[in-house]
């Protein structure tokens, strides 16, 4: 157990936009609110997952919804222990943590807010190791957990319990109750027992978000590029370093979807490299030839400071580097790929790992 | 108390396609179904709303969804009975008694398959007086009680527990969802205790269905045609007897929308009315001139028999005779109007009673 600080805070909003470039198209709204929330209900404890009582209630909590909306409709903190409170009901016992059910974008603080405001500790692991679009892609789901309930609620003072059928089913109801509800919504689902959670979440991950985030705000001591430092750390790959050249992004059936065009300028000059995006990122090619894909994780950084741009923040004539690098390994079994790799997507590419694209014969 | 026998439930799909005529695109369907559920279970007690006790708790069971699916989508028992079992559970009482929410087409008989299945009485009332295409259209509505839980179920295992801020948006919601489980869905709402059921559902309905059913069925003494004894029965209009010439129907955000035209024969060469539906007939019109609207009831007969077609059966060329007849007096209230008159439904006029606009100063 640890105390999140206000430092943390900042951090995690940081690093959680590397790993998540979609998923709340702001995570300085996500980071505002969080330090805001400590500020008025005092800290909030952070539990690694060893310290879980396996009968335990941990309840993940979320936004769902378009980022582009997402910048838009600030939540109360009223909104957002709504589904909390009737997941509560629902299951007839107390959530005895909160966790984020991704990490990246606003979903890694909102949590935070909630867990403030609930006097409740929260969790350090997800249910992604990154962020993705859809409710489904979690690894309760690849372990065969039920969404049922699947709770959401929304400002106007709707909430909505689904008991779908499978995880596909709960995504395709919530998504659509969630586009009724003014396109995005607060969204409890996977609440599960400390038993599960620690076997089937990803541990570890705010305090990666953190790691991130503290390696972007403070210069090393050797003077060494923080984006140099940044792919150390996450054993990734740099794609390209150019200029945004084209960005197309329609919102539709709930989600931002569109491509941005990367013209590579200094050593890449002469290269194109095209990030196909879904809330996420999700593909990288350069002419025919794939660069990286989901489940591996790309993501798009300020040349010089190495901060990340979200999907929402990419604008022309930006000067980036697009990275690479592995997801967890969860996410490169068999139904891992079949939930969230390239084809699920609609992309019409055999996944590949990011380091034998980028290496040839893997390393 | 009596029970429903095999010929009642003839009689009520026949009445009830009078009183609504898009709700449930085939009443026969239902029929088929409830005399099919009758012979498996055994017969059904039909309770008056004087019989209710004041703390029972009486379910409106009801599909929802677009006709034009409901034909071809036939609910399971299973499915029937997902949506009373699940706000059973919500609510934490069984039900003393099921209710039909309306009375037309399918909506009438659904109750019935439910009441056989679960051993469980029909209360003989419903909460329109008619069929309505949006389920905040009720008197429970105008009479201040809440949408919640309003729940869903479909034929894949899916249920959906809603607590809306207010009936339209158990309504919004719902039919969302319904759109989402493939166009057509299986709902229990207003579920409430007797006591609010006695002052507030319209009684009898059931019977009336059953009594419009026996007269359409057999021959008067005297010879009377049908539809001048069903005239005298509902204190009904005949706006028009022609011929079907165009039928536009499509189906948009879980309705079947379309207007339809009847080109008079007989005393009424020369005269062109057409009808105006959202699932049911909502106004009539001739050139510029209103002949009846809702809440008013509007319907299409066979022209021999009196039968009623319903907004799924019209075809080209068919012969029949329009009618139209006054709502029972809830519907003619401000919040009555308000909710389900011509303008809530986008038709440019103010709400007329019927017999004013057919008997000129009214009667």
């Amino acid at each position: 157990m640890r105390w999140l600080t206000e430092e943390s805070i900042e951090h995690i909003a940081l690093g959680a936009a590397v790993l998540g470039t979609g998923g709340g198209g702001d995570p300085y709204l996500g980071k505002l609110m969080a330090l805001e929330a400590i500020k008025t209900y005092g800290p909030i404890k952070l539990l690694s997952i060893e310290e879980l009582a396996d009968d335990a209630l941990i309840v993940p909590l979320s936004m769902m919804g378009s980022p582009t909306i997402g910048v838009e409709k600030i939540p109360s903190i009223e909104e957002l222990v709504a589904p909390l409170e009737k997941i509560e009901e629902t299951l007839g016992q107390k959530a005895a943590a909160l966790m984020p059910i991704e990490v990246g974008g606003v979903n890694s603080l909102v949590p935070v807010l909630a867990a403030a405001a609930k006097g409740l500790p929260l969790v350090d692991a997800d249910a992604m190791g990154r962020a993705f679009p859809e409710s489904q892609m979690v690894t309760f789901y690849l372990d065969g957990h039920s969404a049922d309930p699947t709770v959401l609620a929304d400002e106007k003072g709707n909430t909505v319990v689904i008991t779908p059928k499978d995880g596909h089913w709960g995504e395709k109801l919530a998504r659509a109750i969630t586009v009724q509800m003014g396109g995005s919504s607060t969204v409890c689902d996977y609440a599960l027992p400390g038993s599960v959670v620690k076997k089937s979440a990803i541990p570890g991950t705010l305090t990666k978000s953190e790691e991130i985030g503290r390696l972007l705000l403070h210069k090393s001591g050797d003077g060494t590029h923080p984006i140099k430092r940044l792919l150390a750390v996450l054993n990734g790959y740099e794609l390209l370093t150019g200029k945004l050249t084209d960005i197309q992004r329609t919102l539709t059936g709930g989600f931002t979807r569109g491509i941005c065009e990367v013209e590579g300028i200094h050593d890449d000059a002469g290269r194109m490299v095209t990030l196909h995006f879904q809330n996420e990122q999700l593909l990288a090619t350069e002419g025919e030839k794939p660069l990286a894909m989901t489940p591996d994780l790309i993501a798009i950084l300020d040349v010089e400071t190495g901060q990340p741009i979200t999907t929402e923040g990419l604008r022309y004539g930006m000067r980036v580097t697009v990275i690479a690098f592995p997801c967890d390994p969860k996410w490169r079994t068999k139904k891992g790929i079949e939930t969230a790799g390239p084809r699920y997507f609609g992309y019409p590419v055999e996944y590949e790992p990011v380091e034998k694209l980028q290496e040839g014969g893997g390393k």
